[in-house]
């Protein structure tokens, strides 16, 4: 008997909404996971992400491998004790971020060999290395072990590298095994080629996971080709497994992959935001470095019930932002969060209600009209 | 009628436990005033800082008035309004801070013009312009405007000092006027001169405080020289009256100036050294970034009952110090705040238990018998 699973509650055009079921809880989809990067969503306690509304953070391998080790990991009782956070956690595979961070990377067809950017020392990966690390973590869903191409590439070297990683995504589901209470998610790779995510998609419904990933993609291609390649991707999956799109995004982003039929998302764009004094509301991003805030009492965000927006002014937000003090961190990241819980809140009642295209017009009416006239 | 009212509840030796009461809330003495330079307590939200059990916080003057500024401060409400913490506040008068940190000082009897270290603008304080800015700033406990001798310093010059520190306390007084439900501070100085602190004290009870403070201490002079200032200067005050050791200070340096009749303190000690990595525990200081943590699956401290404690390990410490990761100056201010109070807290009822004594050597055997042996 599986103890996962994976319920569809509503559709609305190629958008659904329900929930997936893991052991250590229940996520509501379509969700945003915050990024946990070192066993930590930047400036945020545990408690206070929870509060926000998410139901599953994302922790990153490549990071976590080297700093503190996955084996003093394990040894520690998991990443869930380690950083004080007991519902699910997605790992991904640190392919991804072998290629973007780390120092002389040797890539053969088993693995990759590269230096750490913390310390200098030599570490490797594989699809079992990988699947071995991520099961040391603790991981609730694990991603399989794919390959990411330096860009800009020839659309030989995108197919070269999909191939790569579908022989890769093979040998992580025979070295996953069987975990129940744990899922494996495949990647689908090809770029913004529609054959090659077609046979990307096809290798992997012939292996079987239990969820599905679109990677490669807000790499710096744009929104309409991004959406270009989620027109047909969704549709090339299985449609009772969910399916997560890698790194994504921007608000506008997420409202329009979802309407394409993406059930999960991760980014670190609201909690890097947050360090830097950026905003994001339902008006659009706001600069709280901007001079017009440095005397305006009103909330961030009038409407919005986070504890930022509810005990503070844009003045007050100005001015730690000005002075450098980590409660702008704290205080910016919580709201941001905090908003994107609530956009996934907002797409997933319009899904159950049948009125998503509705809620897309007003969250575009809404953006376009931009921020708060000054006082 | 007065608003405001300090009431001593018990006696043990010279020390004194009781509560002084305020408008905006009632502060149990010994108290500990954490530190919120910047209209921040750095690394902790408001709510956070009250859960360590602070009734009461310390804003710094010399910082509000370059920024934001005290009259936008007016406008926006309000210190309490504008950092959303509505219980009591005392404001030092900026004397100190514009000695320690201002650039181009010209002092005369009038008061003293500086640059900013912000952005080098040129800003004036005198006695008058002080009780302004703190009344500006809605300070619930004001101190006098004073002068700090640069050190080290002839007796001399202390003494001269001292004297325009006492002509500019009458001068406090008399700017400062009639506010019910506010307190005014004098500032007792002399150096290490007892003969000049009796002086001070006599020149303060002349003029009639609501409270007074020892300044000029924990300035380099070491912990006998201040406890030897302590041995006669709370004896020069009023009995009646709250008295506070400005700027201390270490555990054992507040444990013997409560031994000596102080009731109020502040230092940046807790939150600054949890920016840094280390931990102030009962077992004495920890520092995280010690090797000997990095797999240490035991709290900081088993006895304590803050959010550190209870939900991590000196192992994760340890990591998010050496990653640098916010949550490590979040997690070890709050550990570290949290100590202080429940150190006040102990020596409040040691005082109203008449045990004072026992509970000081408790407290220094457990800090001699040092940390936890390694796992
Ligand atoms: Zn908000
Ligand atoms: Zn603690």
């Amino acid at each position: 008997m599986s103890t996962t699973a994976f319920h569809i509650a509503a559709r609305d055009g190629r958008a659904r909404t329900g929930t997936l079921t893991l052991p250590r809880g229940e996520i509501r989809t379509p969700a945003f996971m915050p990024v946990g990067t070192a066993a930590t969503v930047k400036a945020m306690l545990p408690g206070s992400v929870r509060a926000t509304g998410a139901d599953i953070l994302l922790g990153n391998t490549y990071h976590l491998m080297l700093r503190p080790g996955a084996e003093r990991m394990a040894r520690l009782g998991g990443l869930h004790r380690f950083m004080n956070w007991d519902r699910p956690i997605l790992t991904d595979s640190g392919g991804f971020q072998v290629m973007s961070l780390a120092d002389l990377r040797k890539l053969t067809e088993e693995g990759v060999t590269f230096k750490s950017h913390v310390d200098g020392s030599t570490h490797h990966l594989s699809p079992e290395r990988s699947m071995e690390i991520q099961r040391l973590l603790g991981s609730d869903i694990v991603m399989a072990f794919d390959e990411c191409p330096a860009l800009p590439a020839t659309e030989e070297a995108v197919a070269a590298s999909m191939r790569l990683s579908m022989r890769w995504a093979a040998r992580s589901r025979e070295a996953f095994g069987d975990r129940p209470g744990h899922m494996l998610f495949g990647i689908v790779q090809g770029g913004v080629t529609r054959e090659l995510r077609e046979e990307s998609a096809a290798a992997l419904r012939g292996i079987g996971f239990d969820g599905y990933a679109i990677g490669g993609l807000a790499v710096g291609e744009g929104q309409e080709a991004m959406f270009g390649v989620l027109d047909y991707t969704p549709g090339a999956l299985p449609d009772d497994r969910p399916r997560y799109l890698m790194g994504v995004g921007k608000p506008d982003d997420i409202v329009g992959a979802v309407q394409r039929g993406v059930d999960m998302f991760d980014c670190v764009l609201p909690s890097r935001s947050g360090r830097t004094g950026q905003a994001l509301t339902r008006r659009g991003q706001v600069n709280l470095r901007n001079a017009r805030h440095a005397e305006d009492p009103r909330p961030l965000d009038p409407d919005c019930t986070c504890p930022t927006c509810t005990g503070y002014s844009r003045a007050y937000l100005h001015h730690v932002v000005k002075a450098g003090e980590i409660i702008a961190s704290m205080l910016l990241t919580w709201h941001n969060l905090h908003y994107y819980q609530e956009l996934m809140a907002g797409l997933r009642a319009a899904i159950a209600a049948g009125r998503l295209t509705e809620f897309a017009a007003a969250f575009d009416a809404e953006r376009l009209a931009g921020d708060l006239p000054p006082v």
